[in-house]
């Protein structure tokens, strides 16, 4: 289970500084002076970008990028609706939750209905500004209704950067140190272990997971799992969630469903990640595709959850749930209902999935193709081994030929394909012809 | 010590709900529903806004509010040009910090000059979205360096929402749980203490806690201040935390400078609260008014400090720093400096200080006017003693007369004065003469 110090896949490493272009080693010399050692690049040969347009991005000599990784933008970079909302309540108020505003409550009207179950019938929203601040608030509402502080997550979860969070973001490395009450288990792999009873190995799991807390004399707050496993790898096996969140249950913690990855329509079948699993979690986080590019991210929760903590202290966010970020969050949700953006996900996901296929059963180098709707994995093996440098050459010859993936999992051996939702046929035949042309040159 | 639980100074008490409008009734019926029982509003009759300019609210009968209290907008509601900053590279590019761009190294080599010492020499910058993030991860760096996890703050401190920056912030109340290695220290209470030791004595009590720290098996990890130490009831006397920074470092600590309040010309005589108590911090902190409005936050780090956190993992923030972030902070920044900002806060802060002063001098119950540049404070008392129920009044009947600000202090009886930083003279006036109309009437 060790890791390298600052582990990081698909990070540039600086040994390779020295066969850069010149303006690529002045600016990352530029980078480190200035932004000091805890910042890290993409690719062995950094991007440099200028400008965005819908699924590409450009550097500053006008060459274009296909851009099949950022799940930031859903509806592509510099989408018109969402920049015109942003400009026109940036000139009209910028200001925060303490006084009454209009547009958070509309927001929360929208979306609320979309989750479902409790938290549709019933259930309330909390805006902050990031995923990690999302997460972190969740754990914190966990630990005070339950009065515990166990926390389970998965063998490579990750779930944010705040000192909470990090501490049960197991894929920051070994050297970032696990929480005193912080349990892991394995996601449902479904390349090695038998789809049919994932769930029920993570359910038993868990509940060993929790009674050993228990043991060590605290007990279960929650659990918490990105619903697409996105960092152990990418699983999408449905209902896997289900029996778990039944243990969770039987253990006295909450079901935290962290859908900063996973929400918005990402998935294509179902506007949340969760609602594959089948189940009605007790909170469910979100963020980065929220706002199209601009900082806005929540919870959405029961209100059995957060009525003591509502009573006992506060939760103010300066910027959270601001006019502007509600502006933005708005016209982001309105235009992926009004253009259909949900259906795209799922057209284009089913194109790409069936491409890949066609060229898993052409090249041996492809162990396993996965995924739902726009967030795609493709494991890379060798001798039916995981083959991380196999995955780390594909990913450097797709950027050397303009087109940005990344890669993820313990193994560093899974091709992470994840573009914005509004990815065209055009886009993903480009994906899958690069991809071919590289793997044939592997 | 003991606070009720959920206390919040100047907080909206549902108990008075009947007597209010039944648009503001339904307002507030809405909220609840639809942002559950965390969130609070200001004041007795909660004030509903709709737009802004400059340093005025309006409302949607189009009254106009004078904003004495918001420090988010230091350059005024909806400022022009960081809308223009904003909106044009939203147009261009929205994206994250591990592509090369040149945005974030021009606004990192813009500000570092600002802070002097050894940031100012060789000091990074990195980017978080809110003042909570990064004091987190000011903490979070601090812990990884010192190998220890004690944190020593002051007595009624607020740093942030997240469960480790709520772990030092009294100020939530006492229902919200203190983490097992703070330790508190009293503020500097120039009203109550002699100014000319109170450095001393809090640099004894900073030597005391760490010791106790130590003894209890771990040991000072980070000593962290507001500059001018907001929700301990603002507390201006310079070179303070002089001998506090000298006995942080004899106890093997960090000091990290919380400027989220004091940062960015607020105290007008220099550009970081910090240089009025001639002191070199390990970390400064910064947030709030960085984008005027944008969210955006960050913390300047000295090299030795960031160098082992950078080798053993790394900082992703997927908004932070992004460039449209930068963009805001940079129109900001450039404000700032080219319209004299800096020099208005002074004089603007002195006039409201000496008109303070001199009702001061007329009416009893003003204890006290304290305070830099256009953050400032107002004891009241009566027979001596804190007089809540009058801040409380005065608070609410500025309201009425649509002016607003607000109190502070572990007693809620300290007003709190802390406008955009281009507030008018005609402005000062305004706040001024329904402040004496309001103590008339006290």
């Amino acid at each position: 289970m060790s890791t390298p110090r600052g582990k990081m896949v698909n990070a540039f490493n600086p040994d390779s500084l020295s066969s850069l272009p010149p303006a690529t080693r002045d600016a990352i010399a530029r980078r480190a002076r200035l932004l000091g050692p805890a910042y890290r690049l993409f690719y062995q040969d950094p991007v440099q970008v200028s400008r965005g347009q819908g699924t590409k991005l450009y550097d500053r000599d006008g060459n274009d990028y296909l851009d099949a990784y950022n799940n930031v933008v859903p509806l592509g970079h510099c989408h018109p609706r969402v920049v015109e909302a942003v400009t026109r309540q940036m000139q009209t108020l910028c200001t925060h939750t303490r006084y009454i505003q209009d547009g958070i409550l509309d927001y929360a009207e929208s979306l609320l209905p979309s989750f479902g179950g409790r938290i549709a019938a019933a259930g309330h929203m909390m805006f902050t500004c990031t995923g990690s601040e999302a997460n972190d608030l969740a754990m914190r509402i966990a630990k005070h209704v339950t009065g515990r502080h166990g926390i389970i997550c998965t063998a490579e979860a990750y779930h944010g950067n705040s000192d909470l969070t990090a501490s049960f973001s197991p894929s920051l490395g070994d050297q970032s140190p696990l929480g005193t009450w912080v349990r892991r288990v394995p996601a449902p792999d479904s390349y090695h272990g038998d789809p049919a009873t994932l769930g029920q190995r993570m359910a038993e799991a868990v509940t060993e997971r929790a009674w050993e807390l228990r043991r060590h004399g605290d007990g279960l707050a929650a659990f918490i799992a990105d619903s697409l496993f996105s960092s152990d790898g990418i699983f999408a096996t449905p209902e896997v969630l289900k029996p778990v969140a039944e243990a969770v249950r039987a253990a006295g913690g909450l079901f935290v469903a962290d859908e900063v990855q996973s929400g918005f329509a990402r998935s294509g079948e179902r506007f949340w990640g969760f609602q594959r699993h089948g189940i009605d979690p007790d909170i469910v986080t979100m963020g980065k595709p929220m706002g199209n590019g601009y900082p806005v991210a929540g919870i959405a929760i029961i209100p059995e959850v957060i009525a003591e903590f509502g009573r006992d202290t506060r939760y103010f966010n300066t910027f959270g749930g601001n006019g502007v970020a509600m502006a933005a969050a708005q016209a982001t949700l309105d235009t992926i209902r009004d253009e259909g953006v949900q259906d795209n996900v799922t057209r284009i996901g089913a194109l790409l999935t069936e491409g890949l296929r066609s060229l898993a059963a052409r090249f041996e180098a492809i162990g396993d193709v996965r995924g739902a709707g726009l967030y795609l994995g493709v494991e890379m093996i060798r001798d039916g081994a995981p083959d991380a440098a196999a995955a780390g050459r594909i990913v450097n010859d797709l950027r050397a030929r303009r087109v940005l993936i990344s890669a993820t999992g313990p193994n560093a051996n899974v091709l992470k394909i994840r573009p914005p939702l509004v990815f065209s046929e055009a886009d993903a035949d480009r994906l899958l012809s690069e991809t071919e042309a590289v793997l044939r040159a592997l």
